[in-house]
């Protein structure tokens, strides 16, 4: 970790996330590989069957529980600066167990929202008495407000997406297969500063208008619209999700009539970002615009997610969530168009809500590029 | 999906599952994307908030419970050959409650292993008269033995990997950082046919002492050990996982006198490998070698573990795990020596029983490679 890396992860988080614990009831978190457990401790841990848990009680001293071969990993870790305690843990040593004991009269326990069935099973059977819910009711009001090191990662995110996006002409021709595509795709995504490619969508021609179509050996042929929406985590642990439409050759006149309808319900949703709106409301301001030219049918999922340490994370920009924006608040605005069976398009950038408006760290041109 | 790639996932599976299921005395299976999924259905759907879940019952029809924008690529997976209902779901309902109508009578359900917490408690919820078990405990013995075209998938998968580890003499200098060489790692994995990079663990010097030590700003400098374990997934779902271990220019002497004990080790245990002999018994052939010459309290860590969709999956060749080896039985023989603070090493290749013996499937020479 550099020095910089160190402020995305402030040792005071750990204290910030303990008194969230005791203000929501909860006696504990139990978070496992993840991103929970990363932003509260700033440890990338592997995600493995062996246990790492992070305990960290309302009141007491937290610790980590980490298999034994894991421990220099750890201690080399951004985790070794909060000053807790690491339990390791030996081969044939039943870590639940030993967890349990511990927290022995707990009656709430909040799990890591992606803790895997074959740990949260566990997990009930060592504290029987424990009631388990999810450590996102606690943590999410955390992690949604991005600081100022976090949105600085966001952008280096977006500008590592939008180098590949600028690659992305150079690799799309007609007679190749999306496959082809996706490949060289992965590549750049890697060759851009992503530690990891999390998705490749090219979606030529029909498979276009399916949103999350991924790759197939389809050919792309001349005159085709190419979705192309990809992304990938930055050694920061910080993610990059943008889309812009490629047409190799001139695209259809039917295609480029919604195009147009697209990109201006993208803008309007971006233009709609500022402290206090509700998040429906922007997914309102995109479909409002495509809805008016007839096109409302065509939208069929949600206007964005939030994204941070998960490509998909609070807040989520949906009919029925009318959770405030606040600043900080980092999420997609990426309405589409899908006519099943012809084509599809879909414009995607990050936005970051802040004191007075939004600001996109996606800056490629959303117009329609002809290859 | 290739005619090549459905035999890795063939349609009488969903039957064997189900048949499996019942014998456990399970009424229902409730798979979420992940490889439990992708084992019974062949569908590699994304894993996200949104839920998606094969509902296969001890008795009567499966079903998939799918997000609406997710319908399509599940019409074009290979779960669509299976002739199951596909129970498409819109942002706004809730489909935990629809299952839950469904299966109302369940006494017991298997989740999969890789159930997200927010999934398995929204079942709990949904289904309060079900007991939770894992799927594992019903599927284990279907993914532990592999098929021919399973057992041809991890070939190709460590082809791939080992034709990574070719070039890694031109990646390593003295001078660089273990993340550089690390990145070239990585594209290089894709480059090679995965479809994703799994782990990049480039351990220089001391760090080579700290089995799942990753990447870190460290120079590799002259005269050092640097161990590289690597893996990836292949498009088929197939993971690759080797372990070589380079030198900088000449290692130092005591590197060397246990580097020569671990490559007998590691043989050792490889040619263990044959149908009935107990997992640990492969444990405790590398462990042998090793302890005989006083290095075994520096073999920290199991010997190996299963490999397939997953990196780390049944069966785990681990002291107290009596489980005997069956032809198709693949997984990794990693015998390590740690010396804390100085350097490490560790050599690994997947093995697959087979009728009488065991096979390889990477191929790169075992002995130290000096750059």
């Amino acid at each position: 970790m550099t020095t910089e890396s160190y402020d995305l992860y402030p040792v005071a988080r750990l204290a910030a996330a303990q008194e969230a614990t005791a203000a929501a009831g909860l006696d504990a978190l139990l978070l496992t590989p993840g991103p929970d457990l990363r932003y509260v401790t700033g440890y990338q841990a592997l995600p493995l069957e062996r246990l790492t848990c992070l305990v960290l009680p309302a009141e007491g001293d937290a610790f980590l529980m980490v298999p034994r071969l894991e421990l220099p990993a750890a201690e080399h870790s951004p985790a070794a600066r909060l000053g807790i305690e690491f339990v390791a843990w030996d081969e044939t040593d039943d870590p639940y167990a030993a967890v349990g004991a511990r927290l022995g009269a707990a009656a709430r326990v909040g799990l890591a929202d992606r803790m895997w069935a074959m740990q949260s099973l566990r997990f009930r059977d060592a504290l029987p008495g424990a009631e388990q819910v999810l450590a996102g009711t606690v943590l999410r009001g955390l992690r949604m407000r991005k600081s100022a090191a976090e949105a600085a990662a966001l952008r280096e995110a977006g500008a590592a997406i939008d180098a590949v996006h600028a690659q992305v002409p150079g690799f799309l021709k007609a007679g190749r297969t999306e496959r082809e595509v996706g490949r060289d795709i992965a590549e750049a995504i890697i060759a851009a500063g992503h530690e990891t490619v999390d998705f490749v969508i090219v979606g030529s021609g029909p498979n276009g208008a399916s949103p999350h179509h991924e790759l197939s050996d389809r050919v792309i042929r001349a005159g085709e619209p190419v979705v192309v929406d990809i992304g990938g985590q930055m050694p920061s642990g910080y993610c990059s999700d943008s889309t812009r439409v490629y047409s190799v050759g001139e695209p259809p006149a039917d295609f480029l009539r919604y195009y147009d309808v697209l990109q201006r319900a993208q803008e309007a949703a971006c233009a709609a970002v500022r402290p206090g709106v509700p998040c429906e409301a922007i997914d309102a301001a995109a479909r409002e615009v495509i809805a008016a030219e007839g096109y409302g049918e065509h939208f069929i999922h949600r206007t964005g997610h939030g994204i941070g340490l998960e490509t998909h994370e609070e807040p989520y920009i949906v009919a029925g969530n009318a959770e405030p924006l606040a600043p900080g608040f980092a999420f997609s605005v990426e309405p589409g168009v899908y006519l099943p069976g012809t084509h599809g398009a879909r414009i995607e950038d990050i936005v970051i809500c802040t004191e007075d408006g939004g600001e996109r760290v996606n800056h490629r041109p959303r117009e329609l590029v002809v290859v």
